[in-house]
C-alpha cells in the first residue's frame, strides 16, 4: 500500500493512494501515525469516495527524525575519508520536515551553501528497543524519501550538525509511504537527484556501508524507536559539496530526489530575504 | 503556578500542584502539552478533589529538546575553552525523558562514563519563529529543570553528540513546570548538583553566555519552535568530566539536580547490565 497524509477542506487526511486516487482511511481525524502506532486498519471503508482536489502533504508527522551520516561507500571514498566504525548518528528537528511541492526557504542571513541529500527514509512501526539486526526490518512499517537538506556552512561552523540541518523546510519528506510487504528488498533501490533537471546523485542503497537492518539494531540498543519515527538513511555521492567547484542551491533551483519503487520529491528552492 | 502531569489509576493526568497536593486540570485525558498549546486554563475545576496516592510523571513530552552547550562562562573557564561566537545547538531525542525518581539506566555495553549536567530548561508556549530578544521571553510558558545526562565516551567517539546524550532515560525532566509568571529573572537563579548527597556543581544562571532570551531568538531565527519545545540551557562549571581525576556515575550513586525556586530532580542510578 501506499499511504499518507492529504490536505483537505476538513482538514488534513490520512489516506491511501490507489489507481492515482487518494481515498480516506481511518475515522477521518486521526493521524496516520497514530493510524500506525495503534495497528489499526489501513483499508479504506467499502465505497468510500476518492478526495477530489487534495494535495497531499508529508506523510505524517514524525515522532523524531533519527539522521545517519557517511552511510555510502561511493560517498566515503568521494569525501576521501575513512568508513566510519559505527554509524554517526545526528537528528534533523521534526518541525523542518515538508511535503512534496513545498518550498525550501532558505534565508541568507543564515547560509550560503545549501546542498541537497537524497536519502531512503525508513518509518517505524511498533516500538522497537535492542532488537538484533535479523528481526529488525519486523519493526518497520514502511518506506518513503527524503532530502537532507544541509545549510553547508552552518553545519561546519557549528561542529554539531543538527541546526544546519533542520532549518525550516530542510526536511522534505514523501510524497508517500509505501509498505514495508512492497519493498522486496531495502538495499537494492536505485536512488538519486537531480538539479533543474540534470543528475546530480545516482547510485543505489546496495552501497550503503550499514544496511537498514543493520541501523535499526544499532540505534535501538541506544535508544527507543517508536511508531512513526523516521531514520533516514545517508546519501551517496555527488552531493553539491564535493563537487568540483563545489555547487549550491539558488533561488528558483528545482531539486528532485528519488528512490526507485518508493517515490520522487521535487522541490523549488526560494530565497525568502 | 506549578502544573505537570501525575500518574493515576485511570492514566496520566495534568495537574497544578498546590499546598503540596495534586489537582487535576482540563478535561482529565488531555496531555498538558496540549493544555499549553491550545492556551486552555490550567485552573483546577471548582472543589476538584486531589488526587490521591499519586505520582508526578515528567511533566510533559516535548515536540523537541533543543539543547545548548557551552553556555556558562565558569563551564568555559573550566574547560579551558574560548567562549563560542554563538550558541552550540545540539538535540536529545525526547524517548530520553524520564521523571523526578526514575532510574537512571546504564547500559555499560555502551558507556562506561556517564556524567552529570543541570540545566534550567524553558518549555516554550507557543509557536515562536524570528523573535527578538526583547520579545522572546513572552513566548516561555514555564521553566523546569532537566538532567543532561551524557555518556562521554560516546559523546566523544561520535563527534556527534546527540546519541552519547539522547540514551533511554538520559533526560530526567521535573518535576513540574513552574509558569513564567513566577520567575522574576531566570538569570537570576542558584543552581546545582549534588551526587550522593555531596555538592558536584554550584553555580548561578547568571553565569550563562547566552541568556535565555538571546537562546530562544538564536534558535527561533533558524527553526520554529512550538507549544511544549523544551530548551536545555547549558550547564555551569563541576561536571564530573572535570574534576581531577574525573567522575562518573555508577550503579547505586544517587544524583540530584536542582534550580532555585523551580525545583529538584532526584535519580538513582542503576546498571542494567
Amino acid at each position: 500500500m501506499r499511504v499518507g497524509t492529504a490536505a483537505t477542506q476538513d482538514g488534513p487526511r490520512a489516506v491511501v493512494e490507489r489507481d492515482g486516487e487518494l481515498l480516506p482511511i481511518g475515522d477521518g481525524a486521526t493521524p496516520l501515525e497514530t493510524l500506525i502506532a495503534t495497528g489499526a486498519s489501513l483499508e479504506p471503508a467499502p465505497g468510500a469516495a476518492p478526495l477530489e482536489g487534495a494535495r497531499l502533504l508529508a506523510p505524517l508527522r514524525p515522532g523524531k527524525v533519527v539522521a545517519i551520516g557517511l552511510n555510502y561507500l561511493d560517498h566515503i571514498r568521494e569525501a576521501g575519508l575513512e568508513p566510519p566504525q559505527r554509524p554517526p548518528v545526528f537528528a534533523k528537528f521534526t518541525t523542518s520536515v515538508i511535503a512534496d511541492r513545498d518550498e525550501i526557504r532558505v534565508d541568507r542571513a543564515i547560509t550560503e551553501r545549501v546542498d541537497w541529500e537524497v536519502e531512503l527514509a525508513v518509518v517505524i512501526g511498533r516500538t522497537t528497543q535492542r532488537v538484533s539486526e535479523a528481526d529488525a526490518l519486523s519493526h518497520v512499517f514502511g518506506y518513503t524519501v527524503a532530502n537532507d537538506v544541509s545549510a553547508r556552512d552552518v553545519q561546519y561552523a557549528d561542529g554539531q550538525w543538527v541546526r544546519g540541518k533542520s532549518l525550516d523546510t530542510f526536511c522534505p519528506l514523501g510524497p508517500v509511504i509505501v509498505t514495508a510487504d512492497e519493498v522486496a528488498d531495502p538495499q537494492a533501490l536505485a536512488i538519486r537527484t537531480r538539479v533543474n533537471g540534470e543528475i546530480a546523485q545516482d547510485s543505489s542503497t546496495s552501497e550503503m556501508l550499514f544496511g537498514v537492518a543493520r541501523l535499526i539494531e544499532f540505534c535501538s540498543h541506544s535508544f527507543t524507536l517508536e511508531a512513526g519515527d523516521v531514520i533516514v538513511t545517508g546519501t551517496p555521492w555527488g552531493c553539491g559539496e564535493f563537487a568540483d567547484p563545489p555547487r549550491s542551491l539558488h533561488d528558483g533551483d528545482v531539486v528532485e530526489v528519488e528512490v526507485e519503487g518508493i517515490g520522487a520529491l521535487r522541490n523549488p528552492v526560494v530565497d525568502v530575504r
